[in-house]
This record gives structure tokens, C-alpha cells and sequence, in this order.
């Protein structure tokens, strides 16, 4: 039932055929479908400086189509009937729809390959595993057979991480390595199966009392935007991070132990709470991007679960850089860290408070009337969590703060519309793609002296592209500096067009001096960026490291962390 | 002047000669004597249960002996000549002197052999470094010529981390590699030359606004006991960590950026305030204790120095198991981390409360009336930090779990006792062991469930040894859990003995399932053990680094972290 009043595109909502391209590539839970709003539907067409008959027609393949290939299984008989022997018969699969469920991640240029129907990449077999013993005899089996092993944990993955680029084996972990080991209310630990997904934990979690007959309910914490759709084994080997990372920390600070099954055999770490005993080895571990081994326990720190303390707030300051510095000193005052912190540059502020309605609110008037300009202005918003006395100083703060440098309190209405739409934003990215539109992002961490030039060169790139929005964010802080969060919308339907525009920002970061990732790892699609990135000498370590564990290269091979790619492949990949 | 009523031994608190073993071997500051008040020398012959007669004569060696030995200078006169060239004529020495003064570290073995004046494992040649690029060319050189690399820092390693067994080179970075490089206010991180101590660095931050122009006061919040006579490379490479870590944390969470001079050549990390580009370099590096490279610069994040919202605590505990019970609760309860943060055991509680005269106060009676017996109760004391308000409910929170857990208030009287000797009560060891009076530390990391029980078992092996000391606290924490921190005094003048003492409670350690260091390192002298602790399949990953940064052998060689031992010398450590 449509809300619109004017022009509505047909936008796609039909029922997804259960073996289709759309079913591998669609974001997030099969049944969920998410259309824009006319307001925001509008604004993108304002932005695009386009009418309504861009979007009379699809633009691109829906993908309904049933998924069917011809690239032969070329493993060997012989090793397919001995992972049929460790795994289970029925939970080794070689049909054309298991190894293509695999192939991908959700970077653009995954979904438009599927839209295309241009299937590569795939593993010989899928294999389920249930248990960490079995994940160790297939590692151990591979290594002695010299067979390319990848790992599909929540497949959210935006740079190519799972991709099969040598065939060989995939070890997808949604089915059955999921599952709780060990839940230690006394240390607020738990240990579980990396393939468990963030609802699957955090549920869990939140119903401890029942679940594990604990004394309360807990939390992890962790709730990057890919939650419903992600693992924790991701989560860990690609380093990643949740949009509450300010106040709960990033996955390494939630990691308090690890079990890898490698080609030298199993690497435990202990789950003390911390040590000085030679290198970390839990350090060493993550990050590693399935190229040293796979990750099969993990033991997290869990924390109480105290929703009712939460406290709510959203400012409006007059400008880019009055945001920044208002950011830096909350995160240097020592007053407690906010939960989600989230300041949005003058463009995406102009969507946001279009998208939530703001500026058709007695706000509207009030900007005005403090001299703040819709496309100067920065909105700032966030909760806080912890203990009651502690959430409320640090929300006190944060007022105080925002105080001095003239932001305006927009309460915590704002905020709530955020919280609404942040699992299911990422939704619209395929019912808008129908019609070309086409959203990404790309991520970098900065510290707060490169903040403002950092923003304004990368921005200068991307903005280069004609008719190009660019929203930017700062979302994961730190009294050093923090991250920008870039998302770019575009009217494209050339996969090879948009893989250069990409790379040309990436290049942008680069150049800009900013770290070319703070949490959406390396994987494949980034590998010929990180030499360059952390310098000869440091990348050599990394290489080193693989060398060691995997001296055949059957860990996740083919261009990841950009330890195997030939000076052909990295120039190509790097556009 | 003396303020004892009764006997007092003749403490020694004579000049120490210039070049005497005494002026190496002794704690901190050359000119600081501390002796024992007379509670606390009586209350020590009470508890050992001898008499005055063992403190009529001194038992050891004062080592007031000019520092001579016959231990030939090995390394060729072409080698001395090339380092002269590099580093300057003057800052290169040789002599008997230089040699020792960097020969040993501070555990009691060290203090030991001094005293008797068994010289062994000194370097050919100590050499003062000014920059960054003289260590960088002195580690080529020695590559090149496969000539023993060893580092000086502060020189309070008790793990024999600085031990030059196979000769060579000693660097001492102390003369003059202990400079400010940048600092910057802006990302509050200041960037320092590894040899800068403690006390220096503080200083500078606590003026920056003279020293550097800056806004206001900083503090890196790093406190170790062995502040005033140790280095910021040493707290790095050791995985180092303060008496305030609970608020500020560990060095690795301090630490932004580093550079190293290894035999494959500079590396050096970036100081982006986190990143997911592959495993963290600057964990890979740190805790690597001279074995892969030597420390040059160290970029650290530094916080606001705000002396005026400390809040101070100190409460009593019926019982030992009821204070780890409320220790954990604090630390759970996400309502802020005190800073200081110590629980003592009821004998340390028992020592402490005689020390600072509790006992001779009214609350002797207080504790009678609410029914807490001396060799029961636990002191826990300490103090917040932060910005007023977090500092303020940090402090609510721990008074609240107190009551909660009958803890009975003391004021913050006791912690500032604590407070005044946090530095200077190491100066007792030297004053004591004149008499034979021993006394070391040993340390280790524990979960909470595991505390209790690994405290009982520790504690048994010490208490085997009849007339044994045993004070022990924690003093590091987390919501997993925290250190146990064992301080034993024993009357043993045999080196020997006291070693095999020693490696008998790091084997208990062992066995009991805890951490084998929470923040004192390996060095040497634990080396034997970390195969033991890691497991075979981890610690061959610490030895792949090795392997890969230093082939050769000689960055720190003899036994750090276990490397290089062979089954002869694990043997003969282990005792």
C-alpha cells in the first residue's frame, strides 16, 4: 500500500524465487524487503537533477532467474568422498546454488556480477561443518593436499573476502557451526562457534537469565551495520567494528581468545585477561583474513545489558569544522565515552534531516533563526550506555560540550529516527539499484589534526564524478581522532565504471595519508592497496607471517591482504 | 637521626662509592637510602621469629668495591672503531665500569651475583647513542658483521631481560637517547626517543604548557613501581604496565606508534588511531623484548592531567573472598574504573595496617566491634581519575559495592599512606638484604573464577618454606579479572637457594593456570617457562618472527623469551 502522493516507481517486491540470483545477493533476512520513502525518493531525484522517467523502467537484471553455470567441479573424487567422511554426506554440496550462495560478498561490484549473471570464483564444494574437530581434519586435510580452503561466515563482506578465486573448498558456517561452547557469567565470557551470527548472539545474550540461568542479562556490544548479516568469525578475522564501538570498543578489544586451525596445526590463545608474555598472539591472529588459518572457537568479553539506562541525544552545529572540534573534545574529556557518536558532514546532514522529516518540523524555523545554513550545518547524534550515573555524565558531557560550541539540542527525536533505520538502510541499496542507483561506501580512520583536509580531498574526488552525492560521517571515535564513513550514491549500471570510481577514492584515502580502513578489513578487493599502504618493511611482516602458516598458500589464496597477487593481477585490481 | 626507642641495626646509609658494584646494583636514585621505620623492622622479626641478634652484623657483601673484573673486551678493534665513527668517539667505552653498569637487571639473582661480585654476561663494548639514525646504522652494522646487539633502558628488568650473554654490544640508552620527538596537542600524543624515563617524560607533560606551548597539563598515566628507574622502550617491549593501569591502561594501550630497527631493515607503524589493515603491527612488535629489533622512537597517547578530581578510598573486608567478590562487582558494574585499585590478602592487610600504624589508631577497636579479625581481614584501597563527574561516580560506585559487601570505610587516610612509600618502598630491598632480609616479587594474571584457588596454591608453595613472608595483592583489574602480585621475604643468603626458590613458584604459577606475567615480561630468566605456558603450537609462532626478523641470532640473544635456549640451559634455569 503505497504512502506516496505523487510518481511511484514500481519498486521490486514481489516474492524472491528460492534459487535465484536475488536470493544470494539481496541484503540481509530473504523476506525483508525496504522501498524510499517519497521524501527521500524526491530528494535523490533533486540531488541527481533528473525527473521521473529514470525511473519508468528497471534499469538493471532483477535477478529472478534460477542460478545455473558452467564450471566444472574439479576437485577430485577421491577428496570429495573424504570431506563426505568428516562432514557428513548430505553436508558436502556441489550443486550450482550452494557454490554460487558462497561466491560473493556485498560489495557493488558482488551484486552486479550476480545481476549479471556473472558467476566466477566458485568453490569446488560447499562444505557445513558442526564442529571445531571437523574444521580441523578438513584444515589438516587440505594442508596435506595442497587444496585452496575458504571460509563463508555472515557474507557481508565488502572487499572480496570469501571469494573462491582458486575453486577448491568453502566451509560455509551459517548451518551448523554456530552454536554456544562455554557462557562464564562469573568472568563475562563467552565462547562460541565463529560461524554464530550478531542477532543470534546478542539475542542470546539479552535472554541469559533463561538461555544460561545467569544472574542477568548481558551484551556484546557489537553491532556494526552488517548485525543481522554477519558472523563473528568475520567480525574477528577482518577486524571489524560496531556503530557502539566508542563506548563498547571494536571487535580486538572484545576478543579474549582464539582457536585457529592452520595448516601448522591448531593455535589456541588462553583467555586470561591480560599478559606480558612475548608478542600477543590473539593480535597476530585477527586481522588475518582467513589467510593464516580458520577461526573456529572465540571467546568474547560480554558486558551487563542495561538498556533502561540509555540516554539519547542529537545537536546541530553550524558547520563541518565547529562539529569536529566539539568531537574531539568530548572524546579527549575523560568524562565517559558515548555508545553511538555520529557526526554527519553538511551533505549528508541535508539528507538526514530531509529523510527524517526535520526540516518540514518548527525546527526548520529555528535553524534560521540561529544562523545555521542547510548546507553548512552538521548533525550530530548518539546515545549513551553503562551504569545509570555513568551514562548520565557522560550525557551531561556531551551537553556541556556541544553548549560551548553552539549546537543546538534537537533532543532525542532525531536519534530514534536513526536508530530506526540502522539495521535496514542497507535494504534500499537493491531496490534502488533496480533503477541504476547505485550506493556504496568506503571507510577510513583519521586522527582529528588530518580530520578537516582528510574530509575536503577525498571528498574533492568523489564529488569530481558528476552528479554524485557523497554523505560523510564520523562513527567510531577516539580521543586520537576517528573514522570517516563515506557513502556514495550514483547513477551507474557499468560494473568495470563503478570498480574505477572505487578505486579512484581508495586511491583518494591513500593518498590523503588517512588509513585505509578502520573496519571493513582488506580482503581481495583492497590487497594491492595495503603494501602501499603500511610500507615495504611493516607489509613484509604480514608476508612473512603468511609464509610461516602457510607455506602452500591454501588459506584463503588469491590476492587476500594482497599476499598473493602477481604484478598483472594488482594493476588490474587497482583499476 | 634516629627515631627507634629500642635496637636499631647499623642500616647502612653511607656515601656509595662512584664505582662501586653498590652504585649499580642498588634501587633507584644514587643519593636515596630508605630504611624500615621500627614498626616494620619489628614487626618482621616477629613474624620470622628471631631475634635482634641476625641485624647485630651485616650477612652480605655492602659491594662498596670499586667494580674489577677480568673479562677480555672480545670484539675487534675494526668493529669498535666503525661504532666510534657512528656514534662519536666519547660514547663508545669499554671499560670495566660502563661494561657492568648495564650487565644486570634489578631481580634479587642480579643484586646477588653484584654483591659478591660475580661478573658474568657483560657486553664487549657499551655504546650512548644520540638518534634514531645512529641505532639504525649500529643494528646494520651488527648485522652485517653478526655481532651481539643488546639494550639498556631504564635497568629495572627483573627477568635478566638486559643480560648481555653472548657479549657484543650493549646499547645504554639512557645518556642521551631520551628526547621529546613531537608533540601534539591536537591528537594528544606526544612522540619520544625509547630511553626517556619515567620521571622525565611525566615531568614534561605535567609542564607542557610551558615546556610546549600547550592549552593545559597532561600525564601519561603510566606509574609502574619502577618509575623512577625505567624507560619508556622497556615498558614497551615488555609489555609494561602502571599501578594506575585500571584507569589508564597497560602500555599497549598507550602505545600509537613505534619504529624499530631490525636486521630486515626499519619498521615502523602509523599512529591512525585504529585500523583493520591485516594484523596489528604494533602488537606484533611489542612484547618482543630486544629480539626482533631495537625500540628507537614511541609515539603515546597522553591524557589530561587533572590532579584535583582524584577521589580517594580505602575500606577493610571481612574476609579475603568477600573483597574479590566486591572487586569483581566493581569492576562489572560499568559505572567507571578507579585508577589505583588494590586489594591486599589478609597477610599483606596485616603487614600494611601495622606499617602505617592503623592498629595503634581507634579503628583497631572499630574492627573488633564489627567483627573483622586481623589475619583475616583484606585492605583494599585507592583512587579515581577523570573528569570530575566520571572521577566522582567511579568513587560512588566503589563506596556503594563496599557497603554492599560490608566493607567498613577508612577514609582515604590509608591510601594516602600507600601513596608515599608507592616509589621509594623498593629502597628497603638494598637496606634489608644487608642483613640477609630478601625480598622479591612475582606476578601473574588470573581470571575471577580461577582467584581464589589459584591464590591458595601459589600461596602454599611459598608458605612451604618455613619463616616465608608472603604478601599478596591485586593491583591490575578488569572485568575478567586481574593480576596477583606476590611480594616474599625470606632470611637466605645463598643465590643459588634463592633461585631455585624462585623457579619453584613460577612453576606453581604454572601449574595453578594462571597468566605467567601479567606486566614484568619474560626476559631470560622466565624464558624457560613460555613454551610451557603458550603452548607448542603458539610459542613456534613467536619463533617464526624471530626467525624471519633476526636469522642470525643476534638481537638480544642468550635466552629471551625462551628462543635460543637449549635443552642444557632450559634445564639449568628452570632450577
Amino acid at each position: 500500500m503505497s504512502t506516496y502522493k505523487g510518481f511511484e516507481p514500481k519498486w521490486f517486491q514481489g516474492e524472491i524465487p528460492a534459487n535465484s540470483y536475488r536470493s544470494v545477493f539481496k541484503w540481509g533476512a530473504p523476506e525483508k524487503i525496504k522501498a524510499p520513502g517519497e521524501r527521500m525518493f524526491r530528494d535523490v531525484l533533486r540531488r541527481f537533477g533528473i525527473g521521473d522517467e529514470t525511473f519508468h523502467d528497471y534499469q538493471q537484471n532483477l535477478g529472478l532467474d534460477e542460478v545455473k553455470f558452467d564450471i566444472p567441479v574439479l576437485l577430485a573424487d577421491e577428496h570429495i568422498a573424504a570431506l563426505k567422511a568428516i562432514a557428513g554426506e548430505e553436508y558436502v554440496r556441489s550443486d550450482d546454488y550452494a557454490r554460487f550462495s558462497v561466491a560473493y560478498g556485498k560489495t557493488m561490484y558482488d551484486i552486479m556480477r550476480a545481476r549479471n549473471k556473472v558467476v566466477e570464483n566458485v568453490p569446488d564444494v560447499v562444505v557445513y561443518p558442526d564442529t571445531r574437530e571437523q574444521i580441523e581434519a578438513i584444515v589438516a586435510y587440505a594442508t596435506l593436499h595442497k587444496i585452496p580452503l575458504y571460509v563463508y561466515g555472515g557474507g557481508s563482506s565488502v572487499t572480496r573476502g570469501v571469494e573462491c578465486v582458486r575453486g577448491g573448498i568453502s566451509l560455509d558456517m551459517r548451518l551448523r557451526f554456530n552454536k554456544v561452547v562455554k557462557f562464564n557469567e562469573e568472568d563475562q565470557l563467552i565462547t562460541v562457534e565463529s560461524g554464530i551470527s550478531g542477532p543470534k548472539l546478542e539475542d542470546l545474550l539479552n535472554d541469559a537469565v533463561k538461555e544460561f540461568g545467569a544472574k542477568r542479562a548481558y551484551t556484546l556490544g557489537h553491532f556494526p551495520q552488517s548485525f543481522e548479516h554477519s558472523s563473528v568469525g568475520g567480525w574477528v578475522v577482518t577486524h571489524g567494528s560496531g556503530q557502539n564501538s566508542t563506548y563498547y570498543g571494536c571487535i580486538q578489544d572484545m576478543v579474549l581468545g582464539q582457536s585457529y586451525a592452520t595448516p601448522k596445526g591448531v593455535v589456541t590463545t588462553d583467555s586470561h585477561p591480560r599478559k606480558a608474555t612475548g608478542p600477543d598472539l590473539d593480535q597476530i591472529m585477527m586481522g588475518s583474513e582467513g589467510a593464516f588459518g580458520v577461526l573456529t572457537h572465540v571467546t568474547l568479553k560480554i558486558c551487563r545489558h542495561m538498556p533502561e539506562t540509555v540516554c539519547r541525544f542529537s545537536y546541530m552545529f553550524k558547520d563541518w569544522q565547529t562539529g569536529i572540534t566539539a568531537a574531539r573534545e568530548i572524546m579527549q574529556s575523560e568524562a565517559g565515552n558515548p555508545s553511538v557518536f555520529r557526526l554527519s558532514d553538511p551533505e549528508e546532514t541535508s539528507i538526514m534531516v530531509n529523510m527524517y522529516g526535520v526540516m518540514e518540523s518548527p525546527l526548520r524555523h529555528l535553524f534560521s533563526v540561529k544562523g545555521m545554513k542547510e548546507n553548512e550545518m552538521c548533525l550530530f547524534l548518539g546515545f549513551t550506555n553503562g551504569e545509570k550515573g555513568y551514562s548520565k555524565n557522560t550525557a551531561k558531557n556531551v551537553a556541556r560540550v556541544a553548549k560551548r560550541y553552539g549546537g543546538l539540542s534537537l533532543t532525542g527525536y532525531v536519534c530514534k529516527g536513526w536508530e530506526h533505520g540502522r539495521f535496514s538502510d542497507p535494504y534500499l541499496r537493491d531496490t534502488l539499484q533496480d533503477f541504476g542507483v547505485l550506493m556504496d561506501t568506503m571507510e577510513c580512520s583519521v586522527n582529528w589534526s588530518d580530520m578537516a583536509r582528510v574530509h575536503a580531498e577525498v571528498r574533492k574526488t568523489v564529488k569530481a564524478r558528476p552528479n554524485t552525492i557523497c554523505m560523510t560521517h564520523m562513527s567510531h571515535v577516539y580521543p586520537q581522532g576517528g573514522n570517516l564513513y563515506w557513502i556514495f550514491i550514483i547513477l551507474e549500471n557499468d560494473m568495470e565504471a563503478f570498480r574505477a570510481f572505487h578505486a579512484s577514492i581508495l586511491d583518494a584515502i591513500q593518498r590523503s595519508g588517512a588509513s585505509m580502513s578502520h573496519h571493513h578489513g582488506i580482503g581481495k578487493m583492497f590487497g594491492p592497496w595495503l603494501e602501499g599502504q603500511l610500507g615495504r618493511n611493516e607489509y613484509a611482516v604480514i608476508r612473512a607471517l603468511k609464509e610461516y602458516f602457510d607455506p602452500d598458500n591454501i588459506m584463503n589464496p588469491g590476492g587476500t591482504l594482497g599476499l598473493d597477487l602477481d604484478e598483472g593481477e594488482k594493476k588490474f585490481l587497482k583499476g
